[in-house]
């Protein structure tokens, strides 16, 4: 495998003494692009971080390689033994079947599946780990030290490149039957494409509100107005126009909200679910979050639906990660040797 | 108040000899044309029926009247006493709060709002009493003894006048933040209008593929083709006419499957649901089922959701209540004096 440009930082200066009794969990984040790491005490303070570009990776087995050498530099950081490692947990952007520990399917970007990525972790890692879909852990993070804290019910709205939804549900995500729930990228709504989709393509809704979405709307329009603005914006430079004043973008805005509009309400119809948060580099922007709020209020809702950004942005799934292992520190404490025994 | 037609009827022939120690439920299904009542044993075997028509009535009190006129006509049938009576349920086609047995919100048809069904009920019958929802009632039903058997996720469909969704998640429905998950009547799918709609009207989906919105796009079809079928006819009966292989009513049960797919693709994003039982007058057609179905399996899902048409018919509500009013028995034995002691 090539070198590839990793980047490490420790959060807190350590002190270089190991101390044979600390622990610590990993929280990992895989994405399309870059795999991120981090590194809590038991506390669940962040110690370390470290990241690297995934750009040209498609199968799991040098993912996890990239991950034991994040991991092995997270521990050297704190200059702490393989065995102070207490438990990890994995998100991957795909269905995932949680109890089996196996990633069932990601999109056309990694192409992954049925992946048994907890098992690969722990033979790599020699620790407990679990895994799950990314926007559940987003979730997990926001409802543990984010924008829906004390919610019991609330949905994480996951807009980047395409669009997911996690739905939580008296406090957990809820799966459903084949782990599949919240894959509301294919919702159809007035504005979307009716026809069947196709497995690997994008679905109906992120087509046209997903990060790449936008894009192609905003170059559509972009070719049949007089602007200034450049051809190839992101949808995150699109909205900073929008909130600008440039006309041309806010008609981009506005019909991207709209749309959103139209599938929270949706949801709010099936769920009666108080509280949305709005995550993804595309989903956090505030101007999103403020033109789609302001569309539900006109639909004079017995329950109105309260959008909120993500309060962690792009650390949300590392954080929930985090949260899942320390849950898995705390519940499978006898799964591997424990070498650290002896604490008291 | 006037007198009204009521119909009773005996399901199986009693010994007129009443047995002191037989105890009873009673079910009972308040419609917004009809009140339908079943007497059911322990065992949960309907032993016999009372009904009445509601049409004109619109305030509770009037109803609460006529379930006493049933229920003391049910208990003079088998020649019970009325502490016989260990339980009831009442299921009210409105917006529920189980825990306060308040029925908040009915639609246009009754107009109820914040009505203390539960304690209406006790007070006129003697009898610990639950309310819930009509659109749950059937979907415990059709779990009990219906096409849901099993099932520990499904949704129950019911298209009537209107469209409502019971929402079961492991077993049980799922019922929202304020009492109102599944108010899909409202959902916004191509071809529905996107406007913001106003309380007490129809919803975007039902005023298309509700009972009165099928009704309404089969006459404005009517007027524009030549048919020898008559101008006013039911959804069931369009549906009729479809199977028997006329052209127009073809394309009424076509465009109606073909939104009525949308929303429960949409469901199935949400939820990963593998059950969708429909009901209602209208949904139970098994015409819609069939052509509902036919349209999703071309989507090519990975969890393809099956539909199938309730099993109970008009009976799921009131088979839902007396499944309710047995367990209310079963849980609540002791919130009234209990005359019928020392039956060992």
């Amino acid at each position: 495998m090539t070198q590839r440009k990793t980047q490490s930082n420790i959060d807190k200066p350590q002190n270089s003494l190991a101390l044979a009794d600390v622990s610590y969990v990993a929280g990992i984040d895989i994405g399309a692009t870059n795999l991120r790491l981090a590194l809590a005490d038991m506390a669940g303070a962040v110690i370390a971080r470290w990241s690297s570009s995934t750009a040209g990776i498609r199968s799991a087995d040098p993912v996890i390689a990239l991950i034991r050498e994040g991991v092995a530099s997270l521990l050297h950081q704190v200059a702490a033994p393989p065995h102070a490692l207490k438990a990890v947990a994995a998100g991957a952007p795909g269905i995932t079947d949680v109890d089996e520990g196996i990633v069932i399917a990601t999109s056309y970007l990694m192409g992954w599946r049925n992946v048994p990525l907890r098992a690969l972790l722990e033979d790599a890692l020699g620790a407990p780990a679990v895994v799950d879909n990314d926007v559940n852990l987003a979730a997990i993070g926001e409802s543990w030290i984010g924008a829906a804290r004390g919610a019991r019910d609330f949905v994480f709205l996951a807009i980047g490149t395409g669009i997911g939804a996690s739905i939580v549900l008296n406090g957990a995500p809820f799966r459903g039957t084949n782990w599949a729930a919240g894959e509301i990228g294919y919702m159809l709504v007035p504005g979307t494409s009716d026809g069947p989709g196709n497995h690997g393509e994008p679905g109906a809704l992120e087509s046209l509100i997903g990060g790449e979405g936008i894009k192609t709307q905003w170059q559509k329009l972009w070719h049949s107005h007089r602007t200034e603005l450049a051809k190839d914006l992101t949808a995150t430079q699109i909205f900073d126009h929008a909130l600008a004043g440039d006309a041309l973008a806010q008609q981009i805005l506005q019909q991207t909200a709209r749309m959103l509009s139209h599938a929270v309400y949706n949801m709010t119809l099936v769920l009666n679910c108080p509280l949305f948060v709005l995550g993804g580099g595309v989903g956090v922007h505030p101007a999103l979050c403020r033109a789609t709020q302001a569309l539900l209020e006109q639909r004079n809702m017995r329950s109105q639906p309260q959008l909120t950004p993500s309060a962690l942005g792009t650390d949300a799934q590392l954080m929930g990660a985090l949260r899942l292992a320390l849950d898995t520190a705390a519940s499978r404490p006898a799964l591997f040797a424990d070498q650290g025994a002896g604490r008291e």
